[in-house]
């Protein structure tokens, strides 16, 4: 069938679409979901077809097409192109089976998520695949199966090397910036880590946006690999170089039913580490009210979990439960953060006790775990490779690799615009709220303006004086300062008693 | 936030839905499906968030909006209107609920189907609900609960009479057109027949296709219920009416999916009953390969959960398991089979005898059911109604009262153009495809053109002669006989031997 090209001016970003009128499609036998090859000379693309049920949108004769499609097959308004039904994606057959409550082979878990990567599926078909995989449940052979398709689906980094270490947090602590001192400290004992990391979504900071304040964080994989090979370890932004690039898809289906499909969510982040061929994860698990895991049964549950999935790819899981009940370090932003890691690199005073601590933990944890120290000895290791300056002159190579230029601590510009939060009263910080103090720190335009965020001047056990400062919220616009000073006013944030 | 109008020019026939740039949503942290209310002067819309990865397509500082926004707001391209977070509708807690593997109370549900029916959902928030109770299965309380929540968000014909007899048929099987033979003759007993029929979808023919052939089937509430007292009966499409709107939304969400849930599919039917009013169902279940239901065990327990639903709304079911084999009457196709109905009623020789002896089978049970008949004396009235001209009064009555004019049956007009199939040896027919003949049929025009179709000669073990007619094609135009007739050379529909 012949139609004429309505180009609709809209890029859906995903899937191709393409529209016929409702009376065609009848004429046809067609049906929303269905697949068409549109032919245009000797260029073809497969869409999907929408409905238009008004003449306005696309009046019959016409085929209404995605920005997508214009360019895929070069036409433009009027042309005509060809169209003949295609068969739909296999996979959806895969995805109505596990509907059906039955388990799915590999083979018929890479063609999904193949599909997926390959903007093949709908919505609805997603949708389908990712509710049946959360009511459902999946087994430990589907998860193992599915981390192995999303890993070959995407970017692979082949590391050559005995040990390749990694670190993980399962996020929700605001400040928990300890990558940023962990890596240099693993890298200084000889490690091989090439640690990708994710922007923040909800939170005032990732630790790729922190460490853009000091370094670029999107690099080529092959610079990536030279990296490794000169300095031994980098800490990049994953979404520049595509690893499991089938995450994104899938979240942004589980993100409008609030869902957090514990087996995709396990093969998401394995998936990720797998594609960066680690041999060996340490995994940081904060539980805490208002941190993502809020008791510790929970957290036992995942460790184990994390664990066994592990153990079948091949890379060794060892998991820490630490308190997340409170923010850690004393910067919430990205650049307030990356100053408090440089802070404790350089064995400044002004670093936070807290988050050199729990870097020094997790470092010697690690250290132990490859057999770079000998047990209960990596805590020595750990904090000779900080106090030294190794771990410190590490960070500059990367910084220096990464196309950054390493400066001092004091010389990373914050919000210019500030508010200080003073105690109405004098007492003891008997609580500081992760929810809040997130809000308050993305009110003032973190992540976005890297300087703006927070800086807490107290933490939980600390005495304040009535009037004293408890913290500041740093900006970079009037409009914004006045929107996080107006939530602080509302939600209480810190709790004196 | 203000942006500037883009007219996208484009009508989802659902949800309303705005457009921002990626770069405009983040930086309001703004998400995909997110609510937003668009506000210009007085008038205010509530529409879903779709975001834009390139500047071609919506460019930062203005919003797309699709036609149902811009008629709303009566806005054009270049207006200004302002935008607030909205929050998501209550509903997505209690899909997410399900999603959870919880039973959802009745106002959780009515609240669900009202947003549905609002068109408040995306279609990911709705695939997750479908999938959910797909996959996770409905408690019968639930299905109770959704045949309610689907009636009364629909349109409701309040009926005062203390029977009111309804039909249904799980389709499948062509030419199984009783409908127009059973109400009249249940009207002619003195019973009330509000008969709301569905258009075909992937058949030749549908009940309200058919009876279109000889009145409008496309009639408003006030009338329907003036023709009910005058007349007794009718046989409308439904579609007109409104009734359980939520089904259409919820068919094309599993339609992509190939799935047609239980627990949905028995609420989608009851609820249409339970808007006329219905007091006393019989439910006709085919049963054979190449109809709906291919196997006797799953025709019993469907049988079971009609009456148990029934019960609990009031409704009393009764169940025919009927041979589902081959095509009931001899016409397929819109016209073809109206004259085979009327034929019927007129006690014409050229009225299919299978055709005749389901429908008084039919109408005997009922009869029986409500009272009208003893046991056992229900064949008996109904043939004696049948024979001697009542039914075909009532359908005259029921024709004219439809806005039509009684036709005898050789008048009404089939496809100008045929095929003759003729047998390639002598036998028997030992079968005849339902689908294979549905195909042809389709392919032929119907059921868009009325007169298309298939006349079958022959019936399952019919003897016939080698090149005797074993079925003719009937089509309005010659491309479409044409691919039909090679349909006919490929696929074996008639096996003899």
């Amino acid at each position: 069938m012949r139609f004429r090209v309505k180009d609709v001016d809209i890029a859906t970003g995903g899937v191709l679409v393409v529209i016929l009128n409702k009376a065609d499609a009848d004429m046809l036998d067609l049906h929303h979901g269905d697949r068409l090859r549109v032919k245009k000379g000797s260029r073809s693309v497969v869409a999907v077809l929408d409905i238009a049920e008004s003449v306005q949108a696309v009046p019959r004769g016409r085929i209404g097409c995605m920005e997508e499609v214009i360019d895929a097959l070069r036409v433009s308004s009027g042309d005509v192109v060809d169209i003949v039904l295609e068969r739909k994606p296999e996979s959806i057959a895969f995805i109505r089976k596990k509907m059906d409550g039955k388990e799915l082979t590999y083979p018929e878990t890479l063609s999904i998520i193949r599909d997926v990567v390959g903007n093949k599926l709908t919505d609805i078909e997603l949708t389908g695949y990712v509710t049946a995989n959360f009511v459902g449940r999946m087994s430990m052979r589907e998860i193992v199966d599915l981390t192995r398709a999303m890993t070959v689906t995407g970017e692979v980094l082949k590391v050559r090397a005995r040990r390749v270490v990694d670190l993980h947090c399962i996020g929700g602590v605001p400040g928990n910036r300890t990558t940023l001192i962990v890596v240099p400290i693993l890298v200084a004992a000889g490690l091989i880590v090439p640690k990708t990391s994710s922007r923040a979504i909800t939170s005032p900071a990732g630790t790729a946006d922190t460490m853009e304040v000091l370094a670029s964080v999107s690099i080529p994989v092959p610079r990536l690999k030279l990296i490794l090979r000169k300095v031994g370890g980098f800490i990049v932004w994953g979404g520049a170089i595509n690893l499991a690039p089938a995450d994104d898809r899938i979240i942004n289906v589980e993100h409008p039913l609030s869902i957090d499909a514990e087996g995709q969510m396990l093969a998401s982040i394995m998936a990720k580490k797998a594609s960066v061929g680690a041999t060996h994860l340490l995994l940081d698990l904060p539980v805490g009210p208002g941190s993502k895991l809020f008791d510790q049964r929970r957290a036992v549950h995942l460790q184990r979990k994390f664990a066994a999935l592990g153990k079948r790819l091949g890379i060794k899981v060892l998991t820490m439960i630490t308190d997340g009940s409170e923010p850690i370090g004393n910067g919430i932003g990205p650049s307030l953060e990356a100053r408090d890691c440089l802070w404790v690199l350089e064995n400044d005073p002004r670093g936070p006790a807290d988050l050199r601590q729990k870097s020094i933990d997790m470092a010697a944890l690690l250290l132990e775990m490859v057999g770079k120290a000998k047990n209960n000895h990596g805590h020595e290791l750990a904090s000779r490779l900080l106090k030294d300056g190794s771990a410190l002159r590490v960070m500059q190579r990367m910084i220096r690799a990464q196309g950054g230029t390493p400066r001092s601590p004091g010389r990373i510009p914050v919000g210019p615009l500030s508010y200080v939060y003073r105690a109405s009263r004098g007492g003891v910080v008997v609580g500081i709220d992760n929810v809040a103090i997130t809000r308050i720190a993305r009110l003032a335009g973190a992540p976005r303006d890297k300087g703006s965020g927070i800086f807490l001047h107290k933490h939980v056990g600390s005495r304040v004086r009535k009037g004293e400062a408890v913290f500041t919220v740093y900006a970079h616009n009037a409009q914004e300062l006045r929107f996080a000073r107006d939530a602080v006013r509302k939600i209480d944030g810190v709790r004196i008693r």
